[in-house]
């Protein structure tokens, strides 16, 4: 099993916390170890990760995180409860497609490059996003019936993998984090874990020696 | 089993679609019948739709989706062999997270009444991202191991029921299809099944009697 990625990619992130979760072995491959039409050949969506399996190829990684539970059920990284499994991806879907697919790199690039947006433009886009975002998630930890120590459980799982790549990303963009004190415990609770230390970008082996962010 | 959705909102569509391929009976509840300080109580999130279960709420669509294939697992939405599941899933992922959520009303809105992009600005915006996830899509159709009638199956599922909201959302975009033959193919397939024919905007008790387009 090959995971396709790059230090920085917080979905690449994602995958790499669920492997570690559920205790499975992966080479890791840096996508610039690749040709950019080899990637393309493999993965028409382009964008990362990308999880092979003896050449066969999954993208996004909700539908690699899918494969993986399916799989490899346990540990489970969702509730057994059907509404709160259903809530615990909800959680996870709002960081993916409503937050980090607004906010990552390319985005901020075809705003700046192509539609001309200036800088404190681009900045007023990335928190607007972020903060809707980030105000529904901390509202969601606030109305759980039950304040487990992790997002929906007294294990880290599917939401907590979503919330702290996200967290880290916010704090590279600058965003004000002070208003969700639930979202912070949660993640006070994660970084010392192995799964989420050894996942995180400074800690692959693409991660580049000069880097200072 | 109440959804609370919109005519025109295309996440909603999809569970439409999914409901009525595994012939689940649910209330339409549209949303212009709440208050949106009650909307946004039952879900933080406030983004369509939501999926109430006597109360219980359950945000994002492909959350809402998986609840329905866990809970009634028959006919499957999704291939049984576990990487198609994958792929299938991946496919729609492309669509919620890369297409749809990047050229929703509130974006464009964001984009003209914050960053005072004018039209044609808005216009290129919505046609990237729409090419780019239509390229991929047909691509992904185009190196399909079996070319099947649907996009994963003998039977239209989850890749199906994402793709075809997104097609109409692209013509009411303006977006040029005219390059994606097998992505069409699938799209005249679906359009007179009656899961499909039902759940379009049209056929929504909360359509307006006034709309043109």
């Amino acid at each position: 099993m090959r995971l396709i990625s790059r230090w920085q990619n917080s979905a690449g992130e994602r995958v790499r916390i669920a492997l570690r979760l559920k205790d499975l072995e992966y080479t890791y491959v840096p996508v610039s170890s690749l040709k950019a039409d080899d990637y393309r050949k493999l993965n028409p969506q382009e964008l990362l990760p990308a999880l092979d399996i003896g050449g066969q190829i999954i993208a996004q990684s909700s539908a690699i995180l899918d494969y993986i539970e399916e799989t490899v059920p346990e540990p489970s990284l969702l509730p057994s409860e059907p509404i709160a499994r259903a809530q615990a991806r909800a959680f996870g879907a709002l960081v993916a497609s409503e937050m980090h697919a607004l906010t990552v790199q390319r985005i901020r690039r075809f705003l700046q490059s192509e539609l001309k947006i200036d800088d404190p433009g681009v900045s007023r886009w990335v928190r607007h996003w972020m903060t809707l975002g980030f105000d529904a998630l901390e509202e969601t930890l606030e109305q759980r019936a039950v304040q487990w120590p992790f997002c929906f459980g007294d294990r880290p799982g599917w939401a907590d993998l979503h919330l702290i790549p996200q967290i880290s990303a916010a704090r590279r963009l600058e965003c004000d984090l002070s208003r969700y004190p639930l979202l912070l415990a949660v993640e006070q609770r994660c970084v010392p874990l192995d799964a989420f230390r050894l996942s995180r970008p400074e800690a692959q082996p693409d991660y580049p020696d000069s880097h200072n962010s």
